[in-house]
């Protein structure tokens, strides 16, 4: 019997095509620099936390607020319990804020480059769209953004650029605005600055922070947002009641010991260096690279119309990187910064396929 | 500032409350039966894995459709790959079914007594809502139920009381509706049939399972469905990218190794047993108690109105069972069958409380 989808569906699901990840190889040969997760594992702490989970407490639901994780995410960094929100992976916060902010016919406004998440949650609430193209100098022009908009949403750092648009202009905004505005701050850490102080001043701020990148806890799946408490609260009603995982809450809680701190800082400073090496060593091979805060850089290939087929031949050398079909990043390849090691393998071998040319 | 709250969300959500889970009680003296956990712990290879789990792969992101996983469960359960779909719990993978099917105005049905979070859902997602009464003998009037409906969720066995409808009459039905018919097997594992067999002949159904009870894995989150694979995959589209996170994608292939699947039926047969001996002790203490195929029970005592009080001085006690502020359950106590010495705990002090009535 033939399935009757288009009876069954919304017609905005039906239509639409949906976020696709980017590629998850499984040949263990591949050094994996194409979803800007943390080239270092967790820290000792965390990874100790794991070992001793094995008990009877998987059996039990886990704390629906997460009560005990938010308390600490409180103390590190000096927010009130009662705005703070955590979710299965940020990306779960952001289809929570669509599903309780965005009806159909509402205005969602975001970057032509950004996190390309955003259209999709957009598709999905049925939203209207208003994409704002960075300028030639990949900056945000603040001025062409409606302050009618539901939501509106910027990375700080911005991918897959990975840079910062300034944040006083980003406050006025938020002062003149009637909406929502998201901040995404998934790559903060390895940034200059952050939104948090901003946020104390803009009750229609919301900060959104992730352990996938600079805690190195992508598989855990832990995500958090900050904003004012009556915000928060609305943000609850829409959340699955056990939203994360019993062993998800008992890692991030040992991520943010004094311990685990010093471990993920020593690891930012790491990768830092190494995107500034990775920036200058690209540059000099002919690559375009704008400055990034984030732990990715995006290299545009100027010689040739499309970087597609470097991605190409770079994955045949077992190395992945993050290529987009987006009509302003045909050039483009999006790399991780990696360790020492896998960045000198990817340079060598970018080397071997430039001069092939 | 004042946060101009009804200008950033749905009115939906405003006005909703919001889902209630159970009391996650923090005192570690609490014979905790309230939210229908499995008193056993996971199986011991479940156990072994989580101690193998602390490495570098934490780092990564998991499996986007977690595709290794749904390879075990279809192999374990017979269904096509492309007719499975995992989520952070089952809830996950209702809320999922309701972003995607259901728009506003549309028509929700489902049981007056049923799980909890479906009128939740139903309001989140502007539903129009047909609550259909279970008849005096806790029976469904399957003639009640409309079928123009988008969406009708029946439970099987159905929360509160543990009963299951007949699987002939739903086949009927979904033969003769024009939607889609969501089949909340939470509980499955410990009743006397299952409605896989029939889903295979209607491409309207769905058959929603969960590691929460019979696996004891509450604490770790993971839901997962069987449909037509093109059911399967509108479903998807609305999936955030990485919902299940690598450690539970671990376990849960564990959990369904020859050795998970022997430990978790010893612990099914010990549970049925206990149920039954728990419902005629009940009996024995003048509750009326519906026969269960579920692993709680729901003790209704019609010598008051309401069960309230009963609930309090169990709490005292430091027993923990759930009680619903339902017009229809007023009188009525929902019990999780637990260990023999938890339910002779149980069993003690409610003879002790009803001496002294």
């Amino acid at each position: 019997m033939k399935p009757n989808t288009k009876n069954w569906f919304r017609p905005a699901v039906l239509k639409m095509k949906g976020y696709t990840p980017g590629e998850q190889p499984t040949d263990l040969r591949t050094v994996k620099l194409n979803t800007n997760e943390n080239p270092y594992g967790p820290s000792r702490v965390v990874q100790k936390a794991v070992a001793k989970l094995g008990d009877f407490r998987l059996r039990l639901y886990p704390e629906p607020t997460a009560h005990t994780l938010r308390k600490a995410l409180s103390k590190h960094y000096g927010w009130p319990i009662e705005g703070i929100l955590v979710g299965n992976g940020s990306d779960e916060i952001l289809s929570m804020l669509f599903r309780a902010s965005v009806g159909p016919g509402d205005l969602v406004q975001y970057p032509d480059l950004t996190y390309s998440l955003y259209p999709v949650l957009a598709e999905m609430s049925e939203a209207r769209v208003k994409e704002v193209a960075l300028d030639e100098n990949l900056e945000l022009p603040f001025e062409k953004f409606s302050l009618q908009a539901r939501l509106t949403l910027w990375g700080h750092p911005n991918p897959p650029i990975g840079n910062c648009f300034d944040p006083k202009k980003m406050a006025a905004f938020c002062a003149k605005t009637k909406g929502l505005v998201l901040i995404d701050e998934a790559y903060v850490d390895f940034a200059k600055s952050h939104c948090l102080s901003l946020a104390r001043k803009c009750p229609n701020m919301l900060v959104l922070r992730t352990m996938s990148k600079s805690f190195s806890l992508a598989g855990a799946r832990l995500g958090y947002v900050f904003g004012h408490p009556e915000v928060i609260s609305q943000l609850m009603k829409v959340k699955d009641s056990y939203n994360v995982n019993r062993i998800t809450q008992g890692l991030a809680l040992e991520a943010l010991s004094p311990q685990g701190i010093r471990e993920q800082k020593t690891k930012i400073k790491i990768i830092q260096s190494e995107r500034e090496r990775l920036t200058k060593a690209l540059r000099e091979l002919g690559f375009v690279v704008p400055n990034s805060q984030a732990n990715f850089l995006l290299a545009r290939w100027p010689l040739a119309n499309s970087a597609e087929s470097l991605y190409k031949n770079l994955k045949r050398k077992f190395i992945l990187v993050r290529y987009f079909s987006h009509p302003r990043l045909k050039q483009a390849l999006r790399v991780t910064v990696g360790t020492p090691e896998q960045n000198n393998r990817l340079l060598r071998e970018l080397k071997g396929l430039l001069k092939r040319r």
